[in-house]
């Protein structure tokens, strides 16, 4: 399969040959409020940082995280790893990378890198997340749209 | 009527004469992620605060919020203003100090004083709220309950 | 004076004949976290709003909000006032509209409006921000080139 | 060495045969702010029940963070774990359980746990913490002071 690559004004799918995976780059700004008395974006801010990378990636792939839950499909977090690098500041124009690197089943995985505007790796983190049916409250497979938006990102 | 001051541990249930008000008072500790770069709580967060003084003052009553809403009553803030004196800043042990001033209708007003531990005036606020019919959506009369346990605080 | 509106992509800046002012509009979209049990963007998170859009209309004056800290000026914020008139919602695209519609002095004062994708209006609000020195912790009148700045727009 | 255990109020001094460690008890209650349209707690919210727990454990020590910074030590976050098991909700008083388990050195390492008041095991994390000192921002070992309160808990 050839290599490819679309792109779309500042924010790109990547489909490299390898490894299989879905990229995409949202940007953000850093606002006074998540800076703390060190001059530093809390720890605890990147959460929200994460939620967008992950909100926007589902929204270039067509998935509208606010339409999953009108379906009845909840995405709870179940897992937050975060390494911190170097700290992000105010002002700062922030890029979250924001890859999965598996087709998801029960679970998705999303793994994050956060770029500030001189490319400096600033924090690395994964999440996953739990598809749960909100009328049993019980976990479920990803919708079957979605898996087949993903699975020529993985299907090589 | 005779002055009156129940005390029960360091909340205390004012009735004085006058002004006819309920007063409560709520202590909380400011945390590193309500600071920003200034060294400052950040002025949004002292909504946070005024919550607490208000969930404290309704407990203190008899009124959990959260059973307000399980009954299908909810109470969004229609307006809020706040005047800052001086800073917060981390660690402060401040007591939040509300007062519900008048009976409640459709709205219910609270008035806010946050006092730092050297009893100096940090900042004082306002809130109206609205007591809204979950199922309707439409504002509502505050429930009767709560109004026959403030009469007494504004019946003289 | 004639009537000028400049255009730059979904950022204008207005000076409408009258009243005399400066208009700007950011826009953001609501994040998850930003909202409550009610399903409605947190009372106290649309202060990080207007924050977001002060400080893109200053940056569009060319006027960094950084910067004037890096040169030891601080802008605590001294009054905030908020009407809510419709709750804002998960994903929902805002227009925070900022407006100075007086030269600062010691004070800058900022009106702003909340309107969704659907033009509808979901809160006003107004901040008072202080111009400090913070070598001396004291106030001190707007830097002169803010106020060089701002005067085509209020003078005439 | 015997088992021993100091009670001193809500909060408790657990020195337990086996493991070495200290662990300390912080309560809390569930903010409305810290609910999201899930009605559960917002997944990045939990950092700072953390910082509360790990801060509130440093001061039981007798170690004000406030202090540690004035004295030019920060504390920056290097690594957060997160695993969530069950959501909390509005209003539910928490627990938080702090542990370190292994005498700092440049490091130091916290682990919690976040329990309701139904002994409902909600989360468990892990935060490693690098000291730093602020004078050359580079990192430094733990203050000799801490390690000497320390050493007891590990040294048998």
């Amino acid at each position: 399969m050839p290599h490819k690559v679309e792109e779309d004004g500042r924010n790109e799918v990547f489909r490299p040959n390898f490894p299989a995976m879905f990229q995409h780059d949202a940007e953000l700004r850093v606002r006074y409020g998540e800076t703390d008395q060190m001059g530093y974006v809390y720890y605890g801010d990147y959460a929200e940082y994460f939620e967008v990378g992950r909100v926007e990636a589902l929204r270039r792939l067509g998935f509208a995280y606010r339409r999953l839950e009108e379906q009845g499909v909840m995405l709870p977090v179940r897992d937050l790893r975060i390494t911190y690098h170097k700290p992000a500041r105010y002002d700062d124009l922030l890029t979250v990378r924001t890859r999965i690197t598996a087709l998801p089943d029960v679970r998705i995985v999303f793994d994050y890198e956060v770029i500030n505007a001189d490319g400096v790796l600033l924090c690395e983190a994964m999440t996953t997340l739990i598809f749960v049916d909100s009328a049993t409250m019980r976990p479920r497979r990803a919708p079957e749209e979605l898996l087949a938006t993903l699975r020529p990102f993985f299907d090589r």
